[in-house]
């Protein structure tokens, strides 16, 4: 499988100039759908688009979104619910303790999977950004997740025929998330017990929550086999930085790329990338480029050998192993 | 039930002066199990002792060990099975390659299990701390975790009389350890299906897995009810620092035996702290003293004002119930 | 010392609802700087405010910002000079590679110095914010310094009537900032040498960075004497979280108060926190409570012990000094 | 420069079987320095080994040591100072509040000069490890320092012929050691003022230290120019893991190797890594072929292209830089 070709994603919002909370206009002038339509068809080798609700589609923009997708050769690989862009969601979608704000969250993503049908998309993000607490007292445990429980369920009840990927992370907005590691996760589709509910995996999330991201992997594949997209970026451990892919970790990767393969994932290879200060075009191109690096090198160890030093639990074989790949060509 | 006196126990441990990488020696001269038990005495409101196996009992020492915790009228509130004192274990336990060390571990586990119900103690800590990996293609996840499983429900199986107390710590000794947060080992105890099967929440490795450890108790809680056992102590949040409590954290601390109480917890709390440079009596007795003024806070405030005050989500209403009730009495 | 009055002081910001990446309209209805000032007003015990320049005053708004402060009976204790809330700046501001844009910032400083001096105040934060890094292979490590340290001392010498007060951060919005502690602080002033050049220290800023707050003051008195200025917050060690004072450290933000006495520092005690999701005026008295908590706490204990428990090194006795400080009241 | 050939040097204690808190004795048997040589010996290109005084050389077995070095064809490269193996520096060595120990440590540290001197090696690490503090209120910032400042000067003075090499660190053994970063250890020389102290700089410690070790070189350059020595190895950001060199980070290497060129370096390439479970040779081994891996990589792109990247600014074409570097030979 390791011969077998990835398929690429971004989310278009990559080509959007990033805010912050001290710069707040952007780093760069906004720009619209097409514009960033028009970026996208220049990145080689990308396939897939991923869509924010409100920000980049709505009900009364689907046919033109689809026709301005068509145009460019792109299809919708991912449609990420709005659960985090607007003050209402400000003290939580799913765990919200205003019934009226649940209401309308569980409503805005039965909206996204109908959307996501006309577009030819069976995937809708869940990133429950928004649900979690800051402060010691603030919490209620019980009845929050409780919430988050029966919110989902309504959701994956709504049609069987579209994946809730439900995206993990530590923290951000919130300093604490509930759903906040791949095990979480897990406990949380245990509890919801429907079929078309189940994970995505964001590398830069799992290292932010020290996971392991090949770890997560199989951990995810053991518990339910339903690891439905990843998402890929990099970071320097202590914060979801969305870097380009390449940046920091190469061992890690390669490892969770190996892994990915291993359990059988065959969907999109989905960017989640902030190029606040960098060209867009060029840090998605960057982002693919290494990811093809990286299977390069992977191919060139070969399935069995990795399986071998694996089953040896000899680090300096992984390290070795490793080394050579990249000096193979020397 | 905050009202509710509380049992302090901690590790015979605590009383041996702490060794690490560098002073390899220890930071004071040994003692033996008498000198420390005689120090445990002196720790004003101490009822139960802790005591890894190996390293504090053995089959043939336990009839003396029991005669001498009778004298200074203490009792064994928890057995640690000592897997990860010796370079046996170095490569993992129940996790090793090597079904030898495997079978090895278990066997362990079981004669410990034995020696608890010898001394009067239903609760056997297993901590898997050299059960992990280090460095990229060095685990193998699936199998390892197979392996896990798989130890623990033949451990499980020896005798149901006696709980086993899994405790979750993110690393240290190895950079991974596999069962390293409450959710994990919440998925593991699923898969192990056996009732005397539970959870040791050590206040500082939820820390230092960036979970909030209130919540950690309310998760627990919440899949099984099987929170069987509590470590305390501090840390700055980066490394199991093992500090005395109240070194770092108040509202932290203050939510967390709250949750305890939430959740019934009736057992003993255990200290696990390592007073590198410090009077080990002295210690342990400001630990101690911590816990009951944290004690004597929240009953200050009572119960009924905390639900309400979590039931708001108001941070500004936890800080400022925190804080009168330390200016209450100024 | 300890028994003076504080002065209090926070950043208006804290009354504009905040925004982040993900929402990025803010967590709320946007306001005047005039409903601000009101806001503020409400703070019990509240006598300065901290205004960013453009934000909250420019040269032609200046002398109606004075008639309101007025009218409210505030003064301003700082201006921050807006180097990193525009897109002009997200390369840097006097690390900038563009010569322009580094003679903009000196510009910028220059003027909100004379601003200051219009509005009473004789202190202008420098946060370099966006001067670092976010990849490797990206920083000129060499000539990027020189220009900060150029660009710093050209603002130095244009008025010596007004502080420079640099405010180190480890990171955000960069990945990683030039300015980033306490010590490198010190090092870039022995280079500008000029007299009005000192450190801002954001307690949170310090936390983030791995440092412990109270020793940073005594690194600052020690190395020139210039601290000019104190943010106050609270965080969870990984991000620099602005969370209101007392949520998170006890012990630590006492010792920071403590040094703070110790090294004569008589000047405001700035508010930096972001209340996203608080009442801001709740927020900010909360925080100037816990304050004044603190610095009883402080003052039941007395200078003389304190002096005498840090001589005596032994933790045990700072516990319960800590400890006794609350408890006395019980 | 990129082209001159590295020298390759090794904690002689790399060979003898690692110990930690938990496992006291080792992850294997302890070993002769004999037989660490032996092994040493069979490190392709290793060609100098840094002792620990009393650990592997004393006063009475400087001879037989360096008969021994001779016999395997290996000079000493790095006299480490014992400052912190033995209880004894249990509360701190420069910084201890015993006036008798701080004249001990000042006293070994001239002995261990003059062994260098004896064992033809002109560079002594100065590793404070024990001078730090573990809770609030318990340094005592402004004396411990001054305590510092006067014993590395007492030192420096004993002979000029010796370089000392103040080796900071972030955290462990104590949970803060004083002489914690780049910036503070330059701010200590500052103090001392006397031109045969300098830095030593280990990759590992700078980043957990958040520092980019790359820019932590430019900083001392600038600063005095007294890089004295580096030591290699690689972690996971949080604790100082010393894993083999190249197991996490490739980008951030490669730009620490490039600027160690470029401010002149030219001294050992000191690996401190503790293989606990790892055989040690091949540790080794790896840790000396990924440095030559990553130095070839350098060599391939070239000076003069790296530099022209640097000064564009541009991550895009750092991250393509290094990615070309890989698939050159592909």
């Amino acid at each position: 499988m390791i011969e077998k070709e990835l398929k690429f994603g971004t989310c278009v919002g990559v080509f959007t100039p990033g805010s912050d909370r001290y710069c707040r206009s952007g780093y760069g002038p906004p720009r619209t759908l097409d514009e960033m339509l028009e970026m996208a068809s220049q990145v080689e080798g990308l396939g897939g688009l991923e869509l924010v609700s409100n920000w980049h589609v709505k009900e009364d923009t689907v046919a033109q979104v689809k026709k301005d997708l068509e145009k460019h050769g792109l299809e919708v690989c991912l449609l990420i619910a709005d659960l985090w862009t607007r003050a209402r969601w400000g003290k939580g979608s799913f765990a919200s303790r205003d019934k009226g704000v649940r209401e309308e969250a569980v409503q805005e993503v039965k909206k996204v999977m109908d959307l996501g049908v006309e577009l030819g998309c069976d995937k809708v993000d869940l990133w429950l950004g928004q649900d979690g607490f800051d402060y010691s007292f603030q919490g209620d445990y019980s009845r929050d997740w409780d919430n988050i429980v029966e919110c989902t369920r309504q959701c994956a009840d709504h049609r069987s025929d579209v994946k809730l990927c439900i995206e993990y992370k530590l923290k951000e907005p919130r300093t604490h998330c509930y759903v906040n590691s791949a095990a979480k996760t897990l406990l949380l589709i245990n509890e919801v017990q429907k079929d078309n509910v189940g994970v995505l995996l964001d590398v830069g999330h799992a290292i932010v929550a020290q996971e392991n991201p090949a770890e997560a992997v199989a951990l995810i594949n053991r518990n339910g086999g339903r690891l439905f997209y990843v998402h890929l970026n990099d970071n320097y451990r202590y914060w979801d930085d969305d870097m380009m892919v390449g940046a920091v970790h190469l061992p890690l990767m390669l490892e969770f790329m190996y892994w990915l393969d291993e359990v059988g994932y065959d969907g999109y290879y989905g960017l989640d990338i902030f190029p606040y200060r960098e060209d867009a075009v060029r840090a998605a191109t960057e982002s693919i480029e290494w990811l093809k690096t990286m299977r390069k090198l992977l191919s060139r160890i070969g399935r069995d050998k990795i399986r071998e030093v694996i089953a040896s639990g000899d680090a300096t074989r992984s390290s070795r192993m490793i080394r050579e790949a990249i000096t193979a060509g020397m």
